[in-house]
């Protein structure tokens, strides 16, 4: 998505200090009321942020995954988390498939503006396409890894052809 | 560090089957006893994967940084969380000028074994160079960030040149 794209009346800027911790209110772009962004740091990873998915009741880290710009824009527009597909090059709108969106609860960003924990709620109460809970489902134990996850479903049965 | 640096009878690697979510046990390299070592899958970002700090007690994420192969030896070897600075291109044993090192607890490997949570104490209290708890102690609220962390420390009397 261009910014050209993005409704005009709906977008508008708080451009960031990135020298600084606090946030520095510049002119903004754009005209209209509407939702606000903060804009965040996506040169250093070449477009990409990564994005830490977690449980916003229990803490557990669901996964890990990117954003790029638009990921950004549309999550924050619609609530529900959206990555970029690194594998795909595709936007990807969580869960699309499998019926396991993330309904984001609170969205936080850290001191160099380039990562982002979503604390979310899992619908379907798996954020892994294995069919685990958490794509942490392994602990590294004594030199091999220890399955210590929860399987909530069949992935073969999920996602059919 | 190159494998022909590591020393021979310390050193062994379980095979994975990148292909299922299974372990698959291959014949070894090495002859030694001594510690094993899970192969991560560092290709797909070009010899670092992300790797992500989370307190062991209350679930708290700390951070986010990178770690290479050299970096995930030495973090199994030592017990101490040690990553790779993207900045400084080294490695980068958190906490050697702050003191606020990292106590490895547990390490968590994803499905695609490319993604590492690390459950940590936090020694000092705070993981951010900042001197909060966290690095993620903005909240995105109505286009703004709140600060919601806590701040242990003052960065001007940690880092002292």
């Amino acid at each position: 998505m261009e910014k050209k794209d993005l409704p005009k009346k709906e977008y508008c800027i708080i451009f960031v200090n990135f020298q600084t911790t606090d946030k520095k209110l510049l002119p903004r772009r754009g005209t209209g009321k509407g939702y606000r962004m903060v804009e965040l740091d996506f040169e250093k990873g070449e477009g990409l942020i990564p994005v830490i998915a977690q449980d916003y009741e229990t803490g557990e880290v669901l996964m890990l995954a990117y954003m790029n710009r638009e990921s950004w824009l549309q999550t924050v527009k619609t609530g529900r988390a959206t990555y970029w597909s690194r594998s795909r090059k595709a936007l990807w709108v969580k869960g699309e498939t499998s019926g396991n969106v993330q309904t984001v609860k609170a969205i936080l960003v850290d001191c160099d503006l380039d990562t982002l924990v979503l604390k979310v709620e899992q619908q379907g109460g798996a954020a892994c396409h294995t069919g685990y809970r958490s794509c942490f489902y392994r602990k590294v134990s004594d030199g091999e890894m220890e399955i210590i996850g929860e399987r909530v479903f069949d992935p073969e049965k999920v996602y059919t052809k």
